[in-house]
């Protein structure tokens, strides 16, 4: 990068318990643009006064932040040396049974949903289900409505199958916004060659994650982490890797259980951690938190991408996905 | 109206059961924008489910509608020859106890609320309640928010001693979209002086109402409500009289049941009727629906109103009023 061209940074999913202490250091880190997480197991109520939550947040930090629903909204915040802020959900519970709110959540600028939580749900299997049924009936209409309406469809932790299903059936490209390749980190939550090969045939971006139990723990080193954007961008193009941290900041112990267990179980599990490491993890020394975004780029280049590449795997991808995928069907149609 | 010039016809309220037959109807009445109800008693879940068929049936009928949730859609209607739709509920039920809802449903295009239906509830007193205990703590801060995002506050349904607060308490004038003066036609859900005159003094817009239990019943001649629109234009000025028809179109008595009685009584409540007339009221002949309304132009104009006058009061009035009113604060401060 030389002096006064300003690199787009775009953290593809974050489960940070937001405050303004945190839009500083997302301003320090230089970071365009986050996608955040808005509900896990919410019912389709309980979302729409987390959306307001998002809402009022927004608006008492609005000397930093704005909403993004669409891509000229990346270039707007970058321009007013803003954090442009994306609405998504890790889960289809907020549609509960009801395909119209598909679209009732994109006008509210939930612009992003994971197909499925850690759980099976109406639409299909998560990564940790024994068996994976594929794409429901319901599954099907409700990928048919977010590519009608532009919401973009993340399948990170869903299951292989149900995975492959939605890569076939949606019309446009889909994410998987915060997981790495299973043959460098094995883990159930880690994507498979045959996952990526279909992710990358059809378009999608995949978010390299630096979630810790998704890695080799804090312990992972940020040589280690180029050779895997190396190893994948070797892999899926550098078009179509980019970052997902799934940083989870500032929680406690109480909002640890209604991630992993919500009301689905009254016993402990563990999600992607662990019995040997049952808390939050504890986080790599060179990436703490948003401020350390510029030291990855830096890492990268000095790893002998090209500054094109840095670009496109720190926010470029992203930028471009997301203005393509947030469009409504019929305003790409305008286009053509 | 001379040849070539387009008269801007709007009804403040409507509660009839959509189909495209009716929107046909809208356009063979030359109607340009319809204020219609998307909610009585139901909750926020259930409202979200309403909005999502709002979206559909809009979609499904794209060549004849369009949403309306700002002032220059109005106008685009007109021009694009299509009716605009503007979403409203005639209760506060949709934002249960949760202040931040009021930004939810705006987004959502809900941009008229009426602050409560037939009975007291979190924000106030209906005009059918024994003692109105005037708007509470909770109602207060909900009129500031509608104020802060632009949702114009309905006080049709509302007690008289709520609906003066509620003047008092707005910081931008309020409506009451269907009701006519106690003192014509007196009826519980008919206004006094009293509350005409705060209405006006405010700048409020009154929507004079066909429904007939408000009026004479059916036999109300168009004469006798061009007499209304007089003596109420002499008594609010021509700028804040206009028209809320409350037309309940296609509706069996399921629905009437539902509008009466939702879910707090287990007997008969009347509403507006009465045990001698239990049902759907029948409707003027001069006004069987909405393809009647260029009719009670012509009507107002023979009664000695001028062109301006009948401009203002068929549409003109919640043209301005509207484009005004759905401003966000902070929009109207960019402006000064």
């Amino acid at each position: 990068m030389t002096a006064g061209e300003k690199m787009v940074i775009i953290d593809g999913l974050t489960l940070s318990n937001w405050n303004r202490e945190l839009l500083l250091e997302l301003h320090k880190g230089q970071v365009t643009c986050v996608h955040v997480c808005v509900a896990l197991w919410e019912t389709a109520r309980e979302t729409l006064s987390k959306i307001g939550h998002w809402y009022r947040f927004i608006e008492e930090n609005s000397d930093l932040v704005m909403l993004v629903r669409k891509g000229e909204d990346i270039s707007k915040a970058q321009s007013l040396g803003k954090v442009g802020l994306i609405l998504g959900t890790q889960n289809a519970s907020p549609l509960e049974d009801d395909l119209s709110l598909v679209e009732v959540f994109s006008e509210l600028g939930v612009k992003i949903m994971q197909l499925t939580y850690n759980n099976q749900n109406l639409i299909g299997s998560s990564c940790y289900e024994q068996t994976d049924t594929g794409l429901s009936r319901f599954g099907r209409l409700v990928i048919e409505e977010m590519n009608r309406v532009g919401m973009i469809v993340d399948l990170s932790h869903v299951g292989d199958r149900t995975t492959l299903d939605a890569i076939e059936h949606s019309s446009r490209p889909v994410t998987i916004s915060h997981a790495n390749p299973a043959w460098i980190y094995p883990s159930r939550r880690n994507k498979s060659k045959e996952v990526l090969t279909a992710l990358r045939d059809r378009g999608g971006v995949l978010g390299l994650c630096l979630y810790p139990y998704l890695m080799n723990g804090a312990q992972t080193t940020m040589d280690e982490f180029c050779d895997m954007v190396a190893q994948t961008v070797e892999f899926m193009g550098a078009e179509q890797v980019a970052l997902g941290t799934d940083l989870t900041l500032n929680w406690g112990e109480d909002f640890l259980k209604w991630m992993r267990m919500g009301r689905w179980t009254h016993k402990v599990d563990y999600g992607a951690g662990s019995a040997a490491n049952p808390s939050w993890p504890e986080w790599p020394t060179w990436f703490q938190g948003p401020s350390d975004f510029p030291g990855v780029a830096v890492a990268l280049l000095s790893k002998g991408f090209s500054k094109n590449e840095v670009n496109a795997v720190m926010g470029g991808n992203w930028q471009r996905f997301y203005t393509e995928g947030f469009q409504a069907e019929k305003e790409i149609n305008v286009c053509v």
